[in-house]
């Protein structure tokens, strides 16, 4: 959808500043796409080394003012990034957006509900810009190429899904009434959960039956589940052998551009215009690029 | 086998009856599909919650009545079933006839088994009914294709299954003697029962090997089990790779025709007569259609 | 090796017995291996029933009794084998020849070690003969192509499983330097066992590393176990896609017919010498087939 | 890199002691690497019961006099092959150099720290040369192949590997926090294990939800492991279906051969020069082939 005011090209500070955040092109953003990486990295390191308890408890100030600095960090930077585009409910609501905004909410969230702020690790999917920013345009395009052939194989996966969550029900059902509370089986729902767990090769062993027909029942299970998980890699392999690798991604220097009206990815390298929105791109001058 | 009876088309309220309960074209059709999946969910959620014990004890009376309410309906759609179609003992024989009447029977025979009116959550099956349904034709194509490939490969996987067994019993077999009843391992059954846990790497851990030779023997159980689900995923993934898409299936007005006598499926829009049977196909008239 | 004594037919009392013996053409040699099916199948349920100690107190004698009546029937059947062909040895050495004596040896065996005697289950392993003589030619003819696509990939498993046995045991060894006795892995050994039970995803949870180190080498296992299943179902897939069904399995006529010098199969229906071994095949007159 | 010095072919008992070390194409050189391979299985298997702790209570001076001998042998031979080669430096960087000195390494390092003794089972890795010194060039060309049809589909895996560290990450965050301290869930590195566990359809069940959330989200991830094992999978499956065997390891004069100044294999069984660094490739005399 271009509109009028897509085709005016952002200038100034607010120009510079989106090519800093969200391009890598130049020296100025691959600085920033490095140091917000690390951050991350060490955000994450930070919660995860606080829900140990011993470690919490000789460290734990120290981790409380870190977790707090790099929130106030990305909180500036999801601020930032707000501000350098034209629609910024756009960015919100694109999928780095939310995940963005989920990475900066638990701390606050946190001091409401205390347990909620270890979510702040989720912040660990920011990483998947990775591969757009280390210029890995090759991996780019072959996880393309799996998202392709998974993609087209949803259909399959969908039938195959839904007949093993009727499986499972039934399963379920039949080992709670062998069985019964007395073995385990406490109720249909933890039944279920029985069944899949050992119908996909799990088999935690928290739960066990104890009877000869629910022993014999189980075998059955356990033979169709791995008989089964045949039907998905079936699937999955001929759709990846039948598949070809992307030919847009071969060439890597379109692996940075991003379009900062419908934050779509995968322009070619020279295109001036969104091939999605038909937004102008923003590109370095050719001195600015490294 | 088309004979005489099958030659004369539904009429009158009958036929009325039939449209809207087998197919799915007129909106009244739809309405009761709909209701139809809805008040299975409802029904299989209160079985599940019926059977968690404190839920059971503080809503037990209002469940019961629910379960008797969604019983005594179902009841009365397979008795219009059976009403609205020339053979009724077809379609009590056919594959849903059988599912629809299971769906019914456990809280009957629950006053005599109490456990047993668990068994009403096997109506969860009817919910196959759902793609041909909801018109996913698309999805019943590649159900289809699914169904072909596994049925393509059935010699195949008897042969893989014959050979798992007679390994399942062999093994066990040897486990019984080098572990005995003392490590777990207290008769052949529960022994065979062990290798097929193993074998299947599904490894619940409730029974495990504990002399040196029994370890031993079930390293190797577990290496070749790790190694022959390789071959169930190899026929199956051939299989799948060698088969094309139902076109049949493509056209989505075909979804959901349903034979009167012979309950087959699978009928061009167009068709006036079963391909299966040679009975005539009842097509509500232009103006129901929607 | 075809010798002037395989070119003299078996004849009189001895090539009636072959032929209800051997073969499955005749109306009394398919009775013949009826029988033989449902008392392999039966006293297998014998010794299984036997291993269990309930029953065993409750039906002992009698349990013993039919075990000795099974195991004397065998017996003679063996003998008769034995002395309806040409060259007994060569009998005794093929693969069904060393079955069948397997058969009956746990039981005399278990007059000096009396738990061997549960090993006479391993008779079940008769029943692989099954297909030939139930006809299952197109049976037989799919269990030949995933031999040779099993045979035409054993570099490739022998590479695979080679690579598997070194890398368990510098896990086995890796893990028990860090977790140690005191966390369960008692011995190297044991931790190759644990590796073992790990990599195939099996998972028993009898022995689970307790330290962080542990724990994350045990991660860095699962994840390599989960990657490298993918290898032999690669190989497998891969060759089973490339194989094609055994044309001479689609003669169903052929499926019976065995040579009584080398205990060879796959011999043509029209076939009158083995072409394996040159020495005549016996016939059923016309008469005799049914 | 050719250098002057790598164009002077080795010469007296130098160049005796490299074709008996190094090559497997005389007869001193065949009893060596056998010699070898006995030393190695043996002093592995010395370890391993020296771990067993009702052994090294009976046996322990014996085992620790043969660990040492075994040691001291290993010592000497990784001199000599030090020895004779023209550049020791690229021996000891090669990727079977540092394998044999991680072979000596650890019982030297035991007397500082008893436990390290060990990780001496390690030299099992250097049975790997085993399949170039039993001229199994056939397994060689086939392993060649999967190792070629692993790299094309490195970037694949990197993809699915990323994505499925950064989903634990995320899984076990999520656990942290529904399940907690008080169900086993101590820290999130903890609950970032166990989701590895379970995605991995290990599960060893040490660790298991109780809560119903838990549960339900436990039953997605194990769904999810079941339907992503598919994604490498099929990855391998299409790249060895599309890979062809190695041409050149059908040759296999060449198996043995190996440059002495840069270590590198797969020479044809004619060639005088090194195709990787050009030094010359030592050859026995004609004498001296058996």
């Amino acid at each position: 959808m271009p509109t009028q005011e897509n085709l005016i090209p952002l200038s100034g500070w607010r120009r510079k500043l989106y090519i800093i955040i969200y391009e890598a092109d130049t020296r100025a953003g691959r600085i920033f796409d490095m140091a917000l990486i690390i951050a991350i990295l060490l955000s994450v390191a930070c919660v995860m080394l606080e829900s140990v308890s011993s470690i919490r408890q000789q460290y734990g100030t120290l981790l409380t003012v870190l977790d707090w600095t790099f929130t106030i960090l990305f909180t500036i930077e999801y601020t930032l990034r707000l501000v350098c585009v034209h629609k910024p409910l756009r960015y919100v609501k694109s999928f780095f957006g939310v995940i963005d905004l989920l990475s900066i909410l638990p701390l606050y969230l946190g001091l409401f509900i205390p347990e909620s702020r270890f979510l702040a690790d989720i912040r660990i999917l920011r990483l998947l810009r990775m591969f757009r920013i280390l210029k890995l345009s090759r991996h780019l395009g072959e996880a393309a190429q799996l998202r392709r052939a998974l993609l087209a194989s949803r259909r399959k996966i969908t039938v195959f899904l839904v007949t093993v969550i009727l499986l499972v029900i039934v399963l379920g059902t039949l080992m709670y009434v062998i069985e019964g509370p007395e073995h385990g089986f406490t109720s249909i729902p933890i039944s279920i959960y029985w069944a899949i767990v050992t119908l996909t090769t799990v088999g935690f062993g928290d739960i066990t039956p104890k009877t000869p027909l629910g022993q014999a029942l189980a075998s059955l299970v356990m033979i169709t589940g791995y008989g089964i998980i045949a039907v998905p890699t079936g699937i999955v392999s001929a759709e990846i052998a039948r598949s070809v690798p992307d030919p847009v991604s071969s060439d890597n220097r379109s692996a940075t551009r991003l379009c900062p009206h419908c934050f779509s990815e995968g322009h070619d390298w020279d295109a001036q215009y969104c091939k999605h929105c038909g937004g102008q791109l923003p590109r370095p001058a050719k001195g600015e690029v490294s």
